[in-house]
């Protein structure tokens, strides 16, 4: 390190605080500007805000400690695990001390006859599921990123298989949380359902750490299914593909993942990984069960698919072959951003009920197509929520801006007064603020209310969620 | 009526809130003693508490008018469904109004294609399966009673359907509230899935009416299966009937119902519907699909059981075979009281993880034969939730409960010592107040303060959740 930017004796700190924090962690307290900067943006376009100092905690004590310490000397808290969200959650918009949990990566427990677990924060979902692998038992939730499952409970992500095993808002069943007042408090039980009292666990699942500090989460574990299949399948018109999974949901067949491409992402993917798929709207399928359930599902899907002017349909249980496909639709992020080299992505989600997604998807591309801008689209469509991927030039980011801004606006109003939300998982931070405001109403102030009583300094990632 | 408890001119009413919501309401504020009476009891043994007054509420705007008069006043307000509760969460306790939302039973909207709808809080389940009957869809959350879907949302119900279909807590997508400043606030979206703020509706799913007054409730709905097939097997030990239930969950077999009955309860069944089934732990199982799935998913259970020592596994498609089997379920409650003719029912919920079950159900019915008491069991097993029936005798019902409370006592102290909690679906009312600071510890002040930024006065179901 730099003695200059990170200075390891205390008297070479002026910021009394800062001092504390060097005087309980040494080493594991950074002012490097480099680490600062890394640790003051996401993986968005979002501007960076370094924190002061980071802070790399070891265990829940500390952390309390830390935060008492923060209290006292009145410092903002942000929590950061992996940097990979998507709204700017962890940029330091008050300065103040961010608290890097990645060091907290212990897998504390696994049961696997209740199938759940219980994790540090710090642990990634990658990590987890290696963790996992000999058991038999897996963890579902998949954002795409490999993030920590403290920033993941934070933001209340999902992804392609919430359509089947819900986001994290039903995969946390208890956490450890450190309060705003330093304290070290438990939520929920291991029990899987409880009628006793306000559902704390639920209140902290997307607070995007402004309400307190998420260490531990326990989380829902299920089998590993027998047997998965993948199916792959182009549609003449998107109606014809939001059909298919309307009907798809409507009957019930617990489709494990059910993507949408649009015709800008299918070509993305075919120039970056090789593909030939038709330059159509295109759904990918996944089907978890055994085998004669997993045939029994893609049969069904095959003949709605059919029906709806879908072709091609294909489907397999090859491993190799649904490595190929699922690895296209990991891909593209990287897809899209490779449509224009050298540009930084923008991601944007909305999330509207299954019967308005056809129109609003019609409605989003031609929006897109007047602006004139190229805008891959996907979507975790069996849930009714899509993304559309902004490709910024860096070099031209402020005019760039000018130009994407209305799009995310309009995309907002639309899903809005289609009954809908202004982000299906990516959350709030500090790039959706401004639509707080027309989504929730008066239910604002009740969440005003919230952090009011628990963060009365407001201290802990401030700036976030909340309109001023 | 009669005029002189339920007076219909406002000056011989001499307490100026009533007065006010006289003028408000006419003849729907009733002070009758039997409309009082009938209003400050649930389904429970629990000492009736009645509220002074009984406002029989008609939309949104009456309750939030009704909630700024008792708050002008500091006049408690209990909400009121279907009084079907069991831990005494209807009671006056500290007076007050109680605002029966029985009339507001309208089914507001059924959007077919997004599997949701609206409904008015007093619309009770059966009311709301009855209105979809030709729609394909239904309803799943099954607590037993015709309770209303605004008691079921309060409490977070959930029932022999939960492990397959989750709770109110899963199938709530949004809600109207009243909120203690009288003002109507919309919480949630369409959307099946959002990370826009604080989650709200699961805050107040479950609140137990001491939050404000849910008046409306947006509900996720599900495709009426094709199949659904039935079955039931007993067991030699209860061991066995609970490792085919591990088992089971742990396979993922997405069995739609999975119920305990132990030797008692089967014998009591016996008797009050004439049925021969053999004196033993039995497990009645429901399964959902398409038909091959529902028989495929009954082949694998029953291979399951005969390993785990099951014995008669009889599986039925027969519409009549399985209402005759599901009937003797939902008559376990009187052909419990049948045990001991003219008593009253005390029923009892604990949930633990589903590994700590067998142990959960051994140790206590150990206990209850310490206790030489007559106490059948039933369990919606899949979650880890199980009952106990105590069975008063109200002649002597002092006496009685000193018998009873000991072991309930033990009970909810076994369930936590286990990693359950004290409730699974019944709530906490009044009746389980005691045991809050024992599941919730430090975390219990977190539930405080939202009760103190909502409710500051204390009007909202007081004495109700949340110990003084």
């Amino acid at each position: 390190m730099n003695k200059s930017t990170s200075p390891t004796d205390s008297t070479s700190l002026k910021d009394p605080c800062l001092q504390e924090l060097q005087k309980l962690l040494g080493e594991r307290l950074s002012m490097s500007n480099s680490v600062r900067e890394q640790h003051g943006r996401d993986e968005s376009f979002h501007a960076s805000a370094p924190p002061e100092a980071v802070a790399f905690v070891e265990n829940n004590e500390e952390v309390a400690e830390i935060v008492r310490i923060c209290v006292q000397h009145q410092k903002p808290i942000i929590p950061f695990g992996t940097g990979t969200s998507l709204e700017g959650h962890v940029a330091a918009l008050h300065g103040g001390v961010c608290l890097d949990v990645s060091g907290m990566n212990k897998v504390l427990e696994v049961n696997e006859n209740d199938l759940d677990c219980r994790v540090q924060a710090g642990v990634t979902r990658k990590q987890l599921n290696q963790h996992l692998r000999n058991s038999g038992l897996f963890f579902p939730i998949d954002p795409g990123a490999d993030a920590s499952l403290g920033g993941m409970t934070a933001t209340r992500a999902s992804g392609t298989n919430a359509v089947r095993y819900g986001t994290m808002r039903e995969n946390v069943l208890g956490l450890t949380v450190v309060t705003a007042d330093g304290r070290i408090i438990r939520t929920g039980t291991r029990a899987r359902k409880s009628s006793a009292g306000y559902d704390l666990t639920r209140l902290f699942v997307g607070s995007e750490g402004t309400l307190g500090i998420i260490t531990e989460i326990q989380l829902r574990l299920y089998g590993v299914p027998e047997a998965i299949s993948a199916a792959v399948c182009s549609f003449e018109t998107m109606e014809g593909a939001v059909n298919t999974t309307i009907s798809t949901i409507q009957m019930g067949i617990p489709v494990a993942r059910i993507e949408l491409l649009d015709e800008v992402q299918v070509d993305a993917i075919n120039r970056y990984s090789d593909f030939d798929y038709a330059l159509k709207p295109t759904l990918f399928f996944e089907f978890h069960g055994t085998e004669a359930w997993v045939q029994e599902q893609a049969e069904m899907v095959k003949e709605i698919s059919t029906e709806e002017g879908g072709s091609d349909f294909q489907w397999s249980t090859q491993e190799q072959e649904k490595q190929k496909l699922w690895e296209a639709r990991h891909n593209a992020y990287y897809a899209g951003l490779a449509l224009r080299p050298g540009s930084k992505g923008w991601a944007t989600d909305v999330c509207v009920p299954i019967s308005r997604l056809a129109d609003c998807i019609l409605e989003t591309r031609s929006d897109i197509e007047e602006s004139k801008l190229t805008v891959p689209l996907v979507g975790h469509v069996g849930d009714g929520n899509f993304h559309l991927l902004f490709l910024i030039d860096p070099e031209n980011e402020e005019e760039e801006l000018k130009l994407y801004q209305p799009l995310n606006d309009r995309l907002v109003e639309r899903a809005l007064r289609m009954g809908g939300t202004c982000t299906g998982e990516h959350g709030i931070g500090s790039g959706k603020i401004k639509y707080m405001e027309a989504e929730h109403g008066d239910s604002l102030d009740l969440m005003r209310q919230i952090k009011q009583a628990f963060d009365p300094d407001n201290l802990m990632n401030p700036g976030k969620m909340l309109p001023a």
